[in-house]
């Protein structure tokens, strides 16, 4: 039986400097592409976020809420330019660690409606798959059918690609240790939530007044609503921090590790 | 009525050091990205070739042979991740004049059956046009359905792309002055031919010996054989100068310049 594919998705904030735009944190991102190497994990597909290479310019130029106004067109230019820049570092070191990684830009094949993916047409990535390569998606600007252009996070990307590749789980990295029920940041009493369900996850995304939307596509509170069409379809996630030493190895593993399990049921 | 599509394309020989693997001449692709901003030109789309960042990895990987040993993986994801570079560097400069110049990533969304274009779905292309942007593809490592990969050379997907937006015309920018009667690099009594049409472009190709394949895409040659169905087409082809100064300005300005015209009749 063929093995089902893996999703991980690197955040932004776990391989970029959020307070320096346009500096990527090259020492993590050289022991997550060793992570990756080691865990030799088959059909594994890469997505990353955007972190200070893509959200300040984004929101410079208001790129997410569409297009008004003719000197918007330079701005998204100029942002998807800097989404490649930071790609290309992780291509590096991805090939750097012997992995035969391709980038697939998002914007070259994905349009979507009011913010949504419209169409997802999987059939390069799979290929790729078979033929053996590990395909690297990242959150883009992408052209919309309503609004001219938007921004595609990378956690839509995720979930939606996890979906349509029929994917067994999703690993999420980031700068935590997965979910908890206060921003771990601003909140010492907040506590992480080891497992939570789809159910919960609806509640935890109405109910939550503590988790701040920190980045254009939503920050922490972005993800998890993007991930409930994924998990609600069957997918496992896991929320685990990428900027730990061995985690996303472990994690790639199925191996125990410090994080928020995210099921159906 | 609308202006018809101006497809223009940078070859490698003309925007990087041939002798030189992976270097960029930076003073020609400043220079090439401010007389295209000076020309004005609506309705452009930009295709540059791989040069020095392209063909030696993919002729020391034989990419182009196809997919018959797992160490080709890493050398095809290595040729991709290459002419990514060259590209960013190319986008950089257009944005830098104020063109809002966009990369789409040709392995993304172009799969080829023996090296040829399978299917080329301009959707996202065509809009980005009317959203007033400035596609910019390139010469590529591409998934083949027969081979496994391939590379889909610049002047292919050139000629490809003219058919399919229906351009008017497509302007080929290399490091000499036009088509030859012999290679003028290696023989002085080589004559320029000012126009060609695209029956004499066939015995052209068939009849002369002195042209030499240079590069893993077929050099002038290449080039020659790959303009054919778009000149039978109607589309107006010119071959220029792209190193001698004002000569891209001047071609994208429909200005009187030394070339070689290629018509249908």
């Amino acid at each position: 039986m063929k093995t089902k594919p893996t999703v991980l998705k690197l955040g932004g904030s776990a391989i970029t400097y959020k307070a320096h735009p346009q500096r990527a944190n090259m020492r993590i991102i050289d022991r997550l592409a060793k992570e990756i190497e080691d865990a030799k994990t088959s059909r594994l597909i890469i997505v990353h976020g955007g972190g200070s290479f893509g959200h300040p310019l984004a929101k410079k130029y208001a790129i997410n809420e569409g297009f008004h106004n003719p000197a918007q067109r330079l701005g998204f230019a100029e942002t998807h330019e800097a989404m490649t820049v930071l790609n290309n570092l992780i291509m590096k070191a991805l090939i750097r660690h012997n992995i035969p990684a391709v980038a697939v830009s998002p914007s070259s094949f994905i349009l979507t409606k009011q913010g949504r993916i419209q169409e997802l047409d999987t059939n390069i990535i799979t290929r790729m798959q078979e033929t053996g390569f590990v395909p690297v998606l990242y959150g883009d600007t992408v052209l919309d059918l309503e609004k001219g252009f938007a921004i595609l996070s990378g956690d839509q990307l995720t979930a939606r690609l996890a979906i349509e590749l029929g994917a067994e789980r999703i690993i999420i990295g980031v700068d935590v240790d997965g979910l908890y029920t206060a921003d771990p940041k601003e909140d010492s009493s907040a506590k992480r939530l080891q497992r939570v369900t789809a159910r919960e996850l609806e509640k935890f995304h109405y109910g939550t007044k503590t988790l701040k939307v920190t980045d254009v596509t939503g920050g922490m509170h972005g993800k998890i609503i993007e991930l409930i069409p994924a998990i609600e379809h069957g997918v496992r996630a896991v929320i685990v921090n990428a900027k730990k030493h061995d985690t996303i190895r472990k994690a790639l593993c199925n191996e125990r590790v410090a994080g928020t399990l995210i099921e159906k049921e």
